[in-house]
């Protein structure tokens, strides 16, 4: 029963395994977080190709089946690399969140808040040239959730202060193109207004996962009694005390990468 | 004319190096930013250790004479075994602030500001015993600073938010125990008032490099006309910009480490 495998640079890619875990009940998952290293939206682009190979490789080297890439800047840079490099399938959450935006927005104005290299690279812009794009990138938001903060009110008037440029421009719908940023939802919320629809990949990435999966012929039975195991490249306590916050599995454990 | 070495996570040790690069004008200087894998403050203790000795061996390469630790985060969990392990002296700015800090209360009762490692680590703390300290761990400081908004709103709301405890402690000064923290000492000074003195220890470490390199007979000449070269692990270009803001000397070019 190999498993699932996922990565992102710190919690932020648990949105992802949270609706995985659910999704797939019978599934083994693995989840890196590489928290040494985070926040990866705001290094250079070799700098986050270079640690998502190395990310890529230690699954790997977990013997997973499938690898999720549950990193908006990692897949904006990545990617391709990634498809063609491993011998296994790879999804990542681009795909997921640019479909649900597009079926979203009705008056064809969105805004895409993502990290600064995310925002930088294009990748995101390129793929919805259908529509008017307000690209805002938002780079103390991984901190933020990272420290925890995420319902202070330092969290709303970061908010308000990145996502101030988006009033009056005629928005109803924003992608989330962070896996950090649905944690942050409820006050992104507030300061966009009701009539903006946020869009997160999580929900839409686990049903790709299951179709993958299925044809690949590669879905658990549905008697696996499943184990999620956590790795991190940094404090895994911190990591421990920060997860428990959101992600409503139990952790047992998590290790030192 | 070996050149003098410094390092940190990232842009913050610029604020030691100014003072060396004004009282010393004859040296060469070489300045890692380890701003691929920043900020460090909020790694843990392993990672920490880990990351200072690859930034100490990077400047070793570089034939330096002496090794200035510019970070208090690894000067916190790494300057003994850097002084073990190098055949070259080190200096660190731990050692400087706390003696200004200690020439500089009167009351005894004194703030220390660090990044959530510095401040864990306890050996501040260790080493302040006949003081009454307030230990604060800022971790939110060094984004702001690396993403440029030291003198943006936000960073005096998050400042009152690290700061408020501070009120009514009766404390008279305040260690900027963390590099990035002089950045940010307008809007430090604004929120725990006039009576505070920020004690930072640029001047006093660039004093203590003058008398070490005077001990070893490794002064340069008079005449020397020296080099500032910059190295980053991650983006050059963001580092150039941020550094102008506040490195008054001509950054020529900056390369990737």
């Amino acid at each position: 029963m190999l498993p699932i495998g996922l990565f992102d640079s710190g919690v932020g890619g648990l949105t992802i395994l949270r609706e995985i875990a659910r999704a797939l009940p019978y599934e083994n998952l693995i989840y890196f977080g590489d928290t040494a290293r985070l926040p990866l939206g705001d290094k250079s682009p070799d700098a986050i190709v270079r640690f998502t190979l190395e990310n890529a490789k230690f699954l790997m080297r977990q013997n997973i089946k499938l690898l999720i890439v549950a990193c908006h800047t990692a897949c904006s840079h990545a990617m391709e690399i990634l498809e063609h490099l491993l011998p296994i399938p790879v999804l990542g959450v681009m795909a997921p969140g640019i479909s649900d935006l597009l079926a979203a927005t009705k008056s064809k104005r969105v805004a895409l808040l993502g990290t600064a290299a995310t925002i930088a690279s294009g990748v995101f812009q390129t793929q919805l040239q259908t529509l008017q794009v307000y690209p805002i990138a938002c780079p103390l938001f991984v901190p933020l959730t990272e420290e925890g903060l995420q319902n202070h009110p330092v969290a709303a008037y970061i908010a308000k202060y990145y996502l101030s440029p988006l009033q009056g421009a005629g928005i109803d719908a924003a992608l989330l193109a962070c896996t950090h940023y649905p944690l942050l939802s409820a006050v992104i919320q507030q300061t966009v207004g009701p009539e903006v629809q946020l869009i997160e990949p999580a929900c839409s990435t686990a049903q790709e996962v299951f179709h993958c999966l299925n044809r690949h012929n590669l879905l658990n039975p549905k008697n696996t009694i499943p184990e999620i195991r956590f790795f991190v490249s940094g404090d895994p306590e911190k990591f421990r005390r920060l997860a428990k916050m959101f992600f409503p599995f139990p952790i047992k454990k998590v290790q030192l990468a």
